[in-house]
């Protein structure tokens, strides 16, 4: 379609800085000049940037009106950018400065109508927190009225009852705008026919059909996280369906911090189908005619998609969502430098699956020539892990070098084993056999590569662990989990190899990772095991990747316990045999490994969320001082024994 | 009053785990067998550990029970520990365990009737969250009834809202049990004439009093922070006044990760006299009667009285606050180490004013035996510094060596600079002078205390870093800021200066601190001013620190921002000639410095809440991804010609 093709063509000069030909303008306008056109602009705000944001807004708001389109619709917060956090508790000024902006903002506006979202600062004596999380309704150089938040989210990744105020009536005070029902985010998830579970008692969008909705709009910044866009799809479908009432979601793109949220907006006709669609992890304007079913429908990135069943137990099959990772991470690393001004970074290069993923995303993220891999071989280091990190760098065009770290082990080894002399000389305590000297090597590898940040510019280092071993601790402090960044530390390890088959399959060079680096057992050639006289091996020390993995996903998605996973049979299980014995060992050394690993999940570098749940502190917390938590828990006998006494 | 005597004899005998004598429980039961009489059981709990908890509940409930108590009122949350964050979401089970343990507890009660906090399961299918912050009413060895918390903070270290659902009804059924008005923590902190502004609409006391409640029993967890603990009493005692209602306030003690509660529990009459008080920062067991209005008020610590007048203003006066922020850091350091299974900490002595005041508060909270100082001079450590370091320990009795770093930093200095040449031969933007020498000393100091943590059981190292610096950044990442705990992460350099001298007047051993390092300008000994040739001093690469830490205290504590600083004049300014250009430098340098100091905040190690706000995660979030917030703002015609273009 037309429209279409121009839309494009607009998109591209608009991310490109360039001016919008009069000829194109005026195609478009002859195009939506029957009325009911609505622009979505999916964009990618910086949070707290407000005058990066306005003038973004500004732009796209300009361009709606040079058309002629009825409405403009921005996500939600989309001038201060979402999540904002407690910054705005602590710098109320900033809110003003948004206050300010937004009133700019209104004096561009014309006859079409913008939605935008924006922080508003309550009366300061008022009842509850100081702030609404809010979408102004600009029109004719003014502010026609003002929507609230009512239904705030906080949990996981969410806070917003932290800092604002639900608003005690829905849509435009209390019913609708030219017939518009108009939502922000959350608000629109709580229809009680689609969950089994609602967390808030009212759900605005019943409210508003109730008033007479003709059209639903929600602002929105729904993050990506596996599995969720399966759900996001069918609840907003539902609810149009179910309401005989055409729904426009405009969601906000890019990434904040460890948050990476998708776009994807949609709008759905009365029925529930889906009409138009916006691209995945990209800025977009897109227009459509709720009214008219007039839409586009841009492919989803692949674990977005509507036919993703719902798991209902784990899998190794991870490959319907390793497009969505890719692009989830490529976009949380690159949103990151940009937005906090790095350009380049740095990373060790051991020949491992870990530093291998790293190496291809940064790559892909920031481009090839800012990304230095160093190659750090100890004395552990195989032959073939080196020749394997520099085959790497080659095929991906990285900057490539080999750095011994020997003689800073040698030299760290020879002043530590003076000093532990005298310190053993007043304390006993002193481990028989201990990581010393595995950390050794670990954090002289850290010095080289914060070494390199702090002496060139704009250059970070990057923290290569994974979920799975960061769940187990197994990950050195200011060594390997040290780092300006943590790409896929919220990828289990199961997961990363098929993750690398994954790009070696489709990414624009084939085969970027060398094949031995795949087949390659994990283990950070750190120590020898004494037993085998060979490098020891990662799941030696701790347990197989497929039996942690499992552990993992049904805490983190089924919040099952120790005895559920005594009584049901693993995966492994099925293809290994497993005795009981051996079970309850590695039960055991998970969850004492899991309460000890607490305090470096605190202390973890900035990072993107990716699975449904995660470690990352931006999702869940937990006192590192609850370490002795018992998850076997206790039977009545012992527990009226011990009170007894 | 002999009760009290006797009291004291039995919270000696708890908390050495002896039996307590026949003979003293019949004679306390004597003294209250007139009936009437409430144990206030201030207990330290563990998050998470249950078992811990119920047991140390359960011999309480049986003191109580012995002695002929009608009630024993235990903190909110008691058998669980609070806060407990999300760990309960992820991992329901131990809910189920609480419950259980809760069961027993019930059934060991008799007459006495016991309340105790607990996380209540909620229906699966009910809407809103899964659980209720819940007192069980336990009495004749069954569940008697349950009150929920109606009112959930969700702002600095609290966070309720995420996992706790609020409670519909406020105290038993919306009503009283025996008389009594039973409400949890935040319940009640709504008093609408006391607060200027409050948070919420409900007034749990309000709707008890109504409900003809003769007493108000307050079960719980608060924690100390600058100038909260006069607030609370004065709400408390308005509260029981203006209801003329007696109030029994029961509080947690100790400290759970970055939280330290005081304590410090307390009954007032019915015209908001104070008539007992629990001891601060220590396990107590107090009884009183709220009708006879028998009581014994306990000396508060010095920070904790009432007369602490509300701070409107910046001062360097922290005299009054100093014995308070000693016993909250204190008791943070000792229950982190021993709720973790910790017991030695080993930290390096560089004779500076952090160092120093982290070696004295480690001594006094674990043992001197316990700590390790470690100078670890460099070519720039003074001799000074060195002695200073040296007498410290010796004065402390904490054990003591030096180590010299130089062969790690000239053998890391070398392979850096072969490095570097390598990534310079592909990258441009080395800098002509970089941190890179600073940095290497400071993280070789690091390996050298990470490596003793790694080789001795229960060690850990510690992180000296202070508040004012950790503001600006100004502090090494895997050096000096990294550790397993950071004791004065929350204590602003000038308040550190007082804190020593107050400690030196005030701990057992006199002047253990050497009055050169209290004299001495802070500096990191890192490098060499080119201008002077002499060692860089921090104030000159930063501001003076009277300047810094008045900016922090008006930031988090009045909210203001750029511009009020600069139209308004610093205690600073009163006592030197400060032009307005050196003020605006000052200013950009703090905005800016604090910019890029948020990936540092997000990384720091456990630590202390002291002040009233803090940048501690626990309490402040902000997206590293906001660093290019315009603090200073723009005028109307900037906004208008940005959004005109």
């Amino acid at each position: 379609m037309r429209l279409y093709e121009l839309s494009e063509i607009v998109d591209k000069k608009f991310s490109n800085g360039e001016q919008i030909s009069e000829n194109i303008i005026n195609e478009i306008k002859n195009i939506v000049s029957e009325g009911g056109f609505t622009g979505m602009a999916q964009i990618n705000p910086i949070a707290g940037n407000i005058e990066y944001n306005a003038k973004k807004i500004a732009k796209y708001i300009k361009y709606a009106d040079s058309i002629g389109l009825d409405m403009v619709v921005f996500p939600e917060l989309a001038l201060m950018g979402y999540p904002i956090e407690d910054t705005i508790d602590r710098h109320p000024f900033i809110v003003e400065e948004n206050m300010k902006w937004l009133k700019g903002l209104a004096k561009i506006t014309k006859n079409t109508t913008a939605l935008v979202g924006f922080v508003e600062p309550r009366d300061k004596k008022a009842e509850g927190k100081r702030f609404y999380n809010s979408v102004a309704i600009l029109q004719g150089g003014k502010i026609q009225g003002i929507v609230r938040k009512s239904l705030l989210p906080t949990y996981s990744e969410f806070n917003d009852y932290r800092y604002i105020e639900p608003s005690p009536v829905v849509g435009l005070d209390g019913g609708l705008y030219n017939g518009v029902g108009i939502t922000i985010c959350e608000d629109c998830w709580n229809n009680k026919n689609f969950f089994e579970k609602n967390l808030y008692e009212k759900d605005p969008i019943d409210e508003l059909h109730k008033a007479g909705a003709k059209l639903f709009v929600n602002c929105s910044a729904s993050p990506t996280r596996a599995k969720k866009e399966q759900l996001k799809h069918n609840m907003l479908s539902f609810v149009s369906k179910s309401y005989k009432t055409p729904l426009i979601y405009v969601n906000q793109v890019g990434a904040i911090d460890n948050i990476s949220f998708d776009g994807s907006s949609r709008m759905f006709d009365e029925n529930g189908e889906l009409i138009a669609r916006a691209k995945s992890f990209e800025e977009q304007f897109l227009i459509v005619n709720p009214t008219k079913k007039i839409g586009k429908i841009y492919p989803l990135t692949k674990g977005l998609e509507k036919s993703l069943t719902e798991q209902k137990v784990f899998t190794l099959e991870y490959e319907s969502d390793l497009e969505r990772t890719y692009k989830t991470i490529v976009q949380g690393i690159r949103d990151y430098f940009n937005k906090c001004g790095f350009k380049r970074a740095v990373l060790g290069l051991s020949g491992g699956l870990d530093s291998t993923v790293c190496a291809v995303l940064l790559a892909d993220a920031i481009g090839a020539e800012n990304v230095f891999g160093v190659s750090m071989p100890s004395k552990l280091t195989s032959k073939e892990s080196k020749s394997d990190a520099a085959e790497l760098a080659h095929n991906l065009g990285i900057n490539f070098t080999e750095a011994s770290i020997k003689p800073m082990v040698d030299t760290t080894t020879e002043c530590l084993n003076d000093l532990f002399k005298v310190v053993e000389s007043k304390w006993d305590d002193r481990y028989k056999t201990s990581f010393t000297p595995d950390n050794i090597q670990a954090r002289s590898r850290a010095m080289f590569l914060w070494g390199i940040s702090n002496e060139f510019g704009s250059c970070i280092p990057i923290a290569t662990s994974d979920k799975s071993e960061l769940y187990m601790g197994y990950a050195t402090i200011n060594g390997d989990m040290s780092g300006g960044f943590a790409p896929i530390a919220d990828v289990p390890k199961t997961k990363l190899f098929a993750f690398a088959r994954w790009m070696n399959a489709n990414r624009e060079v084939k085969n970027a990772i060398p094949e031995a680096i795949i087949l390659k057992k994990p283990g950070a050639e750190l120590a020898i095991d004494p037993k085998t006289g060979k490098t020891l091996i990662a799941e030696d020390a701790l347990m197989p990747y497929e039996f942690l993995d499992e552990i993992i996903w049904r805490i983190e998605n089924k919040n099952e316990g120790y005895n559920d996973f005594l009584e049901t049979e693993f995966v492994y299980e099925k293809k290994n045999n497993v005795s009981r014995e051996q079970k309850i060992e590695w039960l055991d050394k998970f969850y004492r490994r899991m309460s000890t690993a607490l305090y470096k999940w605190s202390i973890l570098p900035p990072s993107v969320l990716v699975e449904a749940r995660s470690i990352n502190k931006s999702d869940y917390r937990q006192p590192i001082t609850s370490g002795r938590i018992n998850y076997k828990g206790v039977d009545v006998n012992h527990i009226d024994s011990a009170l007894s006494l």
